[in-house]
């Protein structure tokens, strides 16, 4: 999508031979961009989250093992990046995808042209994200055409977490269709759920909405239910981390209200993902276990001070406890639809199977 | 209650004859109390919110009104005095039925005896606060015990904002339940939301919590609901800045979605309040005016840095609206019991005026 009006990824190759990242962990106060020209720099990056976002991170991946093999391409040294890059965020799944996806390309070729297979490689992997989000977004725009229809007025779409280009190569998931639908004239404006404990919504989402030029607003996670009381909420799109074969969504923290609040206020609440995340050897949400992360992302919060620095400020008194847990389940009678790169379903086994008939054969 | 074993109101006379307040302002990170000696001391504490809170706002104000009277207690200072008190804060309701009741005492004695009248009648409207909240405190803890029964396990409360001791002159209102329970050795545990964006409940509600010894736990507003699913919240206790007739609980923004998670769980949600907060002119909550406050309030935070000096930090990129709604409305048809001063009753008409008989007749 555009910053400013010019047309980024979130990752590309450069003239040099080196792939060029937005520094994610700069904004949104600053737009610096970052060369990978090594294993190392793209170990680095998925690390220190310059790159984050499933998607965006197999991408990197991807990038990092091509990179390690452009002055020795033997065996051990394929093997070596590959364990060296799945050490960076062990429980990213599209990471070791990613992996698996160059290397099972690579492995019966000689050693001599292995690196410019697997940099081929990584660029079909990232346009290959791209095609998927972009098919998300045109099903996901008839949802907001509709919507747009009777009432002429702007439609207000609230969005929670950071599901947009930014975690993805271009489009994003749940912002996908919101960007189509801006671009197509639509007259959309967003309201973004700040997204505690670490502030992927006011941060990202804002950020990247912003340099699109799509009108937004961002409000605390408190403020949805009243919003969607008042009838300011036209309906809910959001990403998801994992879906199950039955539908229930697991996705940030605090979607799950929402997505209670949408019920009980007749406001279409939706899940946009590509079929990546749809984990077909689970029924229900309840089994999915659930990330406990750092405390200090609840008792601090990183902004930026009137000097312009960007700081951590304490909230929580240092004697008090702060539990963390990162992912909440939204069953799937609360969801109006999922969104894939296919269609849009019913939130349940048969909506989801007719979409993906090749996976009644092994269900 | 106590901090660090020692007994405190948020408010008490000194031999000075000035009026000691904790400075609130600089919890959680510092305890500093200050002197009130005039009204003007009075008048900038309830301003800049080194004192906050309904109740000891109203309490503030009285003895700022009786501290104004030292030296001249002629009907033109009464005047002056309650005109520069009321500009504090318009909004709060109990300042200005704090000033009414403090004039309605002094209107009709020699200006020689107003003073300490007037001094004497603020002690009075603290008292009488302590006692409302202590009688609270007795009807909610029947409903913790009834909770501690089965399990004999902790009992798990989670409340939003501050409705403690440090909003009122002791006790306060939804905390009070939780501190008689735990002077009464039943073990409680409280989840702490951290209630964006002025953050009450990390700083004060965890402080005051701490302070006293109460086990207790902060999350972010968006975990609520997963607990609730997870079975880990026995009860939710809210206060209410205003209840109307049919019980309807408006409250702090984010107590909807709280008690929809409630519902959805079977877990109850209680909210506990003076009788001075129901609005018996109001039938439906939608009734009911939100107060838009500063966005400032969502596009940054205030914390300690890692220097120990206390600062804002913006979160949000400049270029993005907020919007900041303090308040949401929670139906009755959520909402499992009220806990007053008289006793704990169903949310509704019938409910409030068994408690409250006296209300039929100008029904």
């Amino acid at each position: 999508m555009k910053i400013s009006g010019v047309p980024y990824r979130t990752i590309w190759p450069v003239e040099s031979g080196a792939v060029r990242v937005i520094d994610q962990s700069r904004l949104p106060f600053e737009l610096v961009t970052l060369d990978l020209a090594t294993l190392e720099d793209a170990a680095r990056a998925i690390k220190t989250m310059v790159v984050r976002g499933a998607p965006l991170i197999g991408a990197t991946a991807a990038y990092g093992l091509a990179l390690a093999l452009r002055a020795d391409a033997s065996d051990r040294r394929i093997e070596e990046a590959a364990r060296i890059l799945l050490a960076t965020r062990p429980t990213a799944v599209n990471l070791a995808w990613a992996l698996a996806r160059v290397r099972s390309v690579i492995a019966h070729l000689e050693p001599g042209r292995r690196f410019q297979a697997a940099f081929r490689e990584a660029g079909k992997i990232c346009d290959a994200d791209v095609e998927q989000c972009r098919s998300i977004g045109v099903h996901g725009l008839e949802i907001i055409r509709r919507l747009a229809k009777p009432s002429r007025r702007r439609v207000n779409i609230l969005t929670h977490c950071n599901a947009g280009w930014l975690a993805c190569v271009d489009w994003g998931t749940a912002l996908a269709p919101i960007y189509m639908a801006h671009d197509a004239g639509i007259p959309v404006h967003v309201w973004v759920d700040e997204t505690r404990p670490r502030n992927q919504g006011a941060s990202l989402t804002a950020y990247e909405l912003g340099a699109h030029g799509v009108p937004h607003t961002v409000i605390v996670d408190n403020l949805g239910g009243l919003l969607m009381q008042r009838g300011e909420v036209d309906c809910v799109i959001v990403g998801s981390d994992r879906t199950t074969a039955c539908g229930d969504v697991c996705n940030k923290v605090g979607t799950y209200l929402k997505a209670l609040a949408a019920k009980d206020n007749d406001v279409p609440f939706y899940a946009a993902l590509p079929v990546s995340t749809i984990d077909w050897s689970l029924d229900s949400g309840r089994d999915i276990e659930i990330e406990e992360r750092s405390a200090a992302e609840v008792t601090s919060v990183i902004g930026r001070t009137a000097a312009g620095e960007v700081a951590s400020v304490r909230v929580v008194p240092e004697a008090s406890a702060a539990l963390n847990l990162a992912f909440d389940v939204t069953p799937a009678r609360l969801v109006t639809g999922i969104i894939t790169e296919r269609g849009v379903c019913a939130a349940g086994r048969e909506g989801l199977l007719d979409l993906y008939p090749e996976q009644r054969r092994s269900a």
